[in-house]
């Protein structure tokens, strides 16, 4: 074994990871998680571009529909971009593969609308300007600056501008990433091998108000699979350039209707004018929120409170086993590498390593404040019974009410016996 | 042209318009969203009263149901009063014509239960007593003084008494009015001209704990064209005489079981008494919070990411396009006065003026926090893009990106070319 | 009359009785509110354990569906345990009568996991020391105390440690109790009466993710009548013992397999160590929060505004009448201890007691924030309303009208005339 420890969790980007995303509301329809059994799901559909792939698990699939997600891979290939893209509700997505750049556009612009008179102070409206933009523009700027002089006064017209900016920054394995709702963002591959990023869409989230399924807006490309272009592509062409202050030629191109790229285009040449953009500190976000468990380790039985919980392996292997209300074993099985498993809210769960490199996968939650609670181990509910209590319960002499409540000392992640050792058993029912 | 500005906006208010109504949740049956065509909607149901009118859109809309909400509009002639009256559901509602007062109750009333001797500080309490309720009043409100000096040991029960008011304010044309779910309120039109408005109410809001079809809780009047009455009506005399302290005749009356009055009557005297209560500071409060768009004005493409939007034209005319998440467009067309399109979350739209005279409209948002992004101008993704995204995201010349990105500098709100030149394409085709 | 007051309450615990419970969104299939028609209800389902009986309302109740709440009644028996047990949604539960303890493990536990050097401070690590669990305990306690020495560092990990506790506390008739989402509670009887409880679980609240189904999950104990066990007996048991670091066949006691004493143990030597865990402070939260109307006491009519509302009543009798949104008398009746009448959102209600032995009642409500209006008395909306108003909207004189708005001073409660007296008519028609 390589390294003296353990267990090994990098322990950067924590926060973002357990804290997920919020979610204040969940909206179903009745019996919607009656979940008999469930199963490791992989992605279904396929959506092929000229630089990459995006592949989406089914969303009819019980356990999604149950958790009000909906999960993707994107790969992207070296040198690949893809395209600016929102949807209907707010993304965590982690980076399993590789290395590049993303931006997402926050304008944090409330439909307001501004008097002309309000921009120019008085010395701007002659019709004539308005065909030039650059000026208008310079204006803008001014009024600009005269708002954030008077502030106060003015209060929220002024957010038009002062929220406006890209967020540019770079990404590697093991980064995770959230965008809010409706926030469009892009990916611009410029490592050396493919980047690859699973992404969970909380369509259940209180914050998306159209119905569960996942919407897809692209402000570039097209599915050339599918009948699906870019949003610019709705619009007539004369509203464009005009929208553009453009020729109606380069609005109709603007439109893309002829280009089977799809949604990940090539770039060649790369993005090169980022660089500056990134600071060093952005750069240091890098560590991975992913969980390394090392061979013969166990995350102890445990239930999430008010989340549900979708772990997708990474690497390695795992022994799992979930429990319904009923108690009834409703998964026991390997879980492996691109796996997804969606473990719901109560249900109780357990972890093992099931080979010697260890497992490493990532957990989706779908609440802000995800809170767990073990079954077994210091911080169990059995540890805070009375030995009677323990031993009535459960049959068990004093003595060993006594080991079930002190024998396993630790929080939620243990070592345990080799494999093999009495283990067979239960493995080999599989 | 009159006004030297192209564009025009009255700025107050605004926040409380795009604030709009906190919506935390929304619950709906899978698919309720899948919006192949919108269309302009008007209102299907009219409900006649004595001294005014009752409109409702039809809530069977595809695209109200999507959004979640209940739209009506409500004329009320010179000296009408429209009953006190409260919803399952926040209301948003906006002055369109006429000038007139509004008022509601907001008890704030947490159903506390008080001993006797809590009120009467140990003087109180012999039954006999009971049968003079002036008496108990008065005693309540000595009761209440001696509340409000130990107010932190008696904590919430005092809130009872404390929190009790009447808001009556004077509205007119462009007011924004926000009553909470639950809230009685009521209209009065002492101007020379009816009074309109018109209102959604957010039944997809999180507050509304009932389902989401609409409901009107009435405290007088009633529908004479459907089994409708009062509250009051629903309990028995003997019930009402006792909870009002009034003999069964006059608690008999109260019903008001034959009256065909509806819910707006006449009362031609007017209500006098109102004057004293208002205060010069609300008097102030009625600058409108519709936009207003001069002729040869666009709303710049955008979505809404966070609520929906529905628009409600007021005057004049414009030229709308929304384009889904497939690029589809899903509406183009004239909107009009009087006419309702609801623009779904996420989805794209452009906003042109189709009249000399302009346009003039009101977006009611499900969302406290509504925000915008846009697809052209200053603000827009686009711009963050580089220019060789841009140019090999959608095939254009260098040259050509560059202005894709630069010449339209606006934030949201630009002026365009006058009709007709080189627009016609795109009209003509309607 | 015994007591001189005709109305009492006991005050201590208001502010959790009327918080309620959190509730930030309901989901709802459309239509699900339609309640022509309401009903006291008594629950329909028994499952009778070794020392106790649980017993459930009938969970497709169109009342209790509207509601989005699962309501439970919980008999233990002198010495009886009620195992821990957690749902999926927050409950609230009120003893109706006897004393004892209870007992909730909050463990606070997001699901970090730690790097085993972090622990250790690099002074752990060696494979072979797991299996020794007491001495990693020690090593994690370390861990502990070091991490929170340094908690400006480490953030969020420490929390696993820091928020683990046990609440042990005395119960007794009038408490309120409740327990968030997730969290594993228990009760033990050691008084000299059966131990009662209502519980409320708040199945429709935001933080359930699954559907609005209640799920029972039981650390212990089985359901001898259906096929429900602990969650312990649907792991395997090697991974049991492995988690619990006990021999297989302790783990195989554990799960409890062949039990039929259900989920309500008999523990006849008494939990004895619980005392020392019990605080003077805690002891005195006994002070009730249900409502008790004396004789000839009512409620005035009144609607709540956010919330709906669970009646439970506990003693007595009382005469309710609630009132639709269409005018519409939808119960008109006596109810008695042990019914559990719903008043929906918005809906009005009137409450009279209606035995000289007065009532005792609960009201369960769905908001953490619960507000109600009246329609008549001090506060009402009526009383906000001019005269002439009054007089015009109800067809009434303005004597009359000066009547309906003052007569009745009272806020929320008054007291009336006696039955018998004007009254026969309403009460013979029942």
């Amino acid at each position: 074994m390589a390294k003296p420890s353990l267990l090994f969790l990098s322990l950067a980007f924590l926060a973002l990871v357990s804290g997920c995303l919020a979610r204040q509301l969940t909206s179903q329809t009745p019996n919607e998680c009656q979940l008999q059994q469930l199963n490791t799901i992989e992605p279904t559909n396929r959506v092929q571009s000229e630089a990459g792939l995006i592949e989406y698990w089914d969303p009819r699939s019980p356990q999604l529909q149950c958790a009000g997600v909906a999960m993707l891979r994107v790969t992207i290939q070296q040198n690949g971009l893809y395209l600016p893209t929102y949807s209907n509700g707010p993304i965590m997505a982690f980076v399993v593969q590789g290395r590049g750049a993303t931006g997402a556009v926050i304008s944090g612009c409330p439909e307001t609308y501004q008097s002309s008179q309000e921009f120019g102070q008085g010395q701007y409206g002659q019709p004539g300007q308005f065909g030039q933009p650059g000026q208008r523009g310079q204006q803008a700027q001014q009024g600009q600056q005269a708002q954030q002089g008077q502030q106060g006064q003015q209060g929220q017209q002024g957010r038009v501008f002062r929220d406006m900016h890209q967020k540019i920054r770079r990404i590697r394995k093991g980064d995770a990433l959230v965008f809010q709702t409706g926030v469009a963002h892009w990916y611009y591959n410029d490592g050396n091998s493919p980047l690859v990023l699973v992404a969970m869409v909380d369509v259940g989230n209180q914050v998306n108000q159209l119905d569960r399924i996942l919407r897809t807006f692209r402000l570039a490309g097209s599915n050339p699979q599918n009948p699906e272009q870019s949003l610019y592509a709705g619009f007539d062409t004369q509203i464009l350039a005009q929208a553009f202050n453009i020729r109606p030629q380069t609005a109709e191109q603007l439109k893309n209707l002829g280009d089977k790229r799809g949604n990940i285009i090539n770039v060649p040449q790369g993005l090169r004018f980022l660089e500056p953009q990134q600071q060093a500190g952005q750069g240091g976000r890098s560590a991975p929120p992913r969980v390394f468990l090392q061979r013969n380790a166990m995350v102890l039985p445990h239930w999430n409170l008010n989340a549900h919980s979708l772990m997708y392996v990474t690497g390695g292997q795992a022994w799992v086993e979930v429990v319904n209300s009923r108690g009834q074993n409703v998964f026991r099985g390997e879980v492996r590498q691109g796996h997804l498993l969606t473990v719901p809210q109560g249900f109780a769960v357990v972890k093992r390593t099931s080979s010697d490199q260890g497992v490493e996968f990532i957990n989706f939650k779908t609440n802000d404040n995800a809170v767990i609670s073990t079954l077994s181990g210091r911080l169990s509910s059995i540890v805070g019974l009375p030995v009677d209590v323990v031993s009535h319960g459960f049959g068990l002499s004093r003595d060993e009410a006594w080991q079930v409540k002190h024998n396993r000392q630790d929080g939620i992640l243990t070592a345990v016996a080799p494999q093999g050792q009495g283990q067979g058993q239960g493995r080999a029912d599989e």
